[in-house]
């Protein structure tokens, strides 16, 4: 089933071959439930043993337009991690600072340590999409930044960094929805933004540049994931579902006691008492 | 209920006036059940009015023995928080940049911006812990770091940061069962550190270094609470109440719409399309 929704090369057909309204078809919102929860303490479990040994990092990027649920998919997924191995990176407008170094340099900083899962709400590739949209640059930058992307990425993965890439894809008219939502709800309000209005002009300039990201990007070490976003109880179950199966692959496991401690298990054995 | 635990001046009693197995007296595990639940939802609620606001900042900072559930009490009472405002840091042995540094140099880096929560899985407090029971330090360097301490959180707190202290009050019984518990859990093994056994020694030194911090920088705006923490539920049920409490004083509330919005909305009233 997840197949269907990863890209490791080239895409052949463009995003509008992906249908936003999406459900997966066999499965249902109620049928769900008790699987999502399933889920949820296999994940912690998975977390529990990455934190323990140490061997990998786990790094989920998510991209999507204004709207799309990023945050929404980040809460409702992945909150119910232990905080304590976790964290949740998100990149705005960049920092005077921030602007000073190449492109890569804020969020390099904070990839996750073995050990730990971080998530990207929105990353690096806000470089080749927004700043394409408004001519910030020319393709031919664009074209050198997404190799550098593509390095970048073969360095996080060649050093036990998982990276989970994720695309929420949905319709201009859930968009609309969603701001209405947000202009209506008067706990929402603070989180709407005049100019995400202004944005939905260039609707078809960033689904342009998002394909072109995904053509030169999408590798076997570093596959995206173009997850239909309109329906959230699926988008959440989708994504939950791409994140296990990834780290499924890894392998994990708790680490051998050390030999200090292994003396001590022994003498506990023994019988010997331990308060010394 | 919550004012026995709190202390905002010298310490009359010293922490042996403390019963590590109180559970309140007048609740039970089973009873709460019902009201932590209820307490996760308004702590979700308060801190989506301080991501909303941005006119405060949550310090969170948690000490004790080892075994005394700092991890614990912060996987369960706050793993629900929404990560994306929410950050769980922790401090080990420092580092040769931060030992190259002042001691309040690597925490003043992360402590929480308005509308974030943080939480300290240890903190600077160890500078005049660990260091003084092993002599790293004599009484009148310790005596100048607790004023340091006092001065640092005056600053934080002056500027909108609601600091919350916690130590988790355990009997040294408990621990020594809570060092078999892992010694005999195969998952658990790897949070094994064979020089807790030996801290275990200085058990009464720490104990005298606990409550000269606790003398010297309990004040009103910066208390400490000492947590009852040998039973779990209780420990999680009482920290939550106290976070509460403290953060219902901040009176968050959801900003007003700009000036933008506001035009927005009146436009959506007189039925002009959104859609533009």
């Amino acid at each position: 089933m997840l197949k269907k929704y990863r890209l490791t090369k080239a895409v052949k057909h463009g995003l509008s071959h992906f249908d936003p309204n999406d459900t997966g078809g066999s499965v249902s919102k109620e049928e769900i439930k008790d699987e999502f929860e399933h889920m949820e303490r296999k994940l912690r479990n998975l977390q529990d043993k990455l934190f323990a040994s140490k061997t990998n990092a786990v790094l989920i990027l998510f991209q999507g337009m204004d709207c799309s649920g990023k945050d929404g998919v980040i809460k409702k997924v992945l909150s119910n991690l232990n905080p304590q191995g976790f964290r949740a990176e998100s990149f705005k407008q960049p920092s005077p600072e921030e602007s000073a170094h190449d492109f890569l340099w804020r969020t390099h900083k904070v990839v996750p340590a073995k050990g730990y899962i971080t998530s990207f709400n929105r990353s690096y590739y806000e470089d080749v999409l927004i700043t394409r949209v408004h001519d910030l640059i020319q393709d031919e930058e664009a074209a050198a930044r997404m190799k550098h992307i593509r390095h970048f990425e073969k360095l996080l993965t060649n050093n036990g960094v998982l990276l989970i890439k994720i695309f929420l894809h949905i319709s201009p008219e859930f968009q609309l929805e969603k701001i209405r939502e947000r202009l209506s709800n008067p706990e929402k309000l603070w989180k709407f933004d005049p100019s995400d209005l202004k944005e939905r002009d260039y609707w078809d300039s960033y689904i342009d540049a998002y394909e072109d990201a995904f053509r030169n990007t999408a590798t076997d070490h570093a596959p995206w994931h173009i997850v239909p976003a309109n329906e959230r109880w699926f988008r959440d179950y989708l994504v939950l579902r791409i994140i296990l199966s990834s780290m499924e692959k890894l392998d994990l496991a708790y680490p051998e006691p050390n030999i200090e401690t292994t003396k001590l298990l022994e003498q506990l054995q023994s019988n010997t008492s331990l308060s010394q």
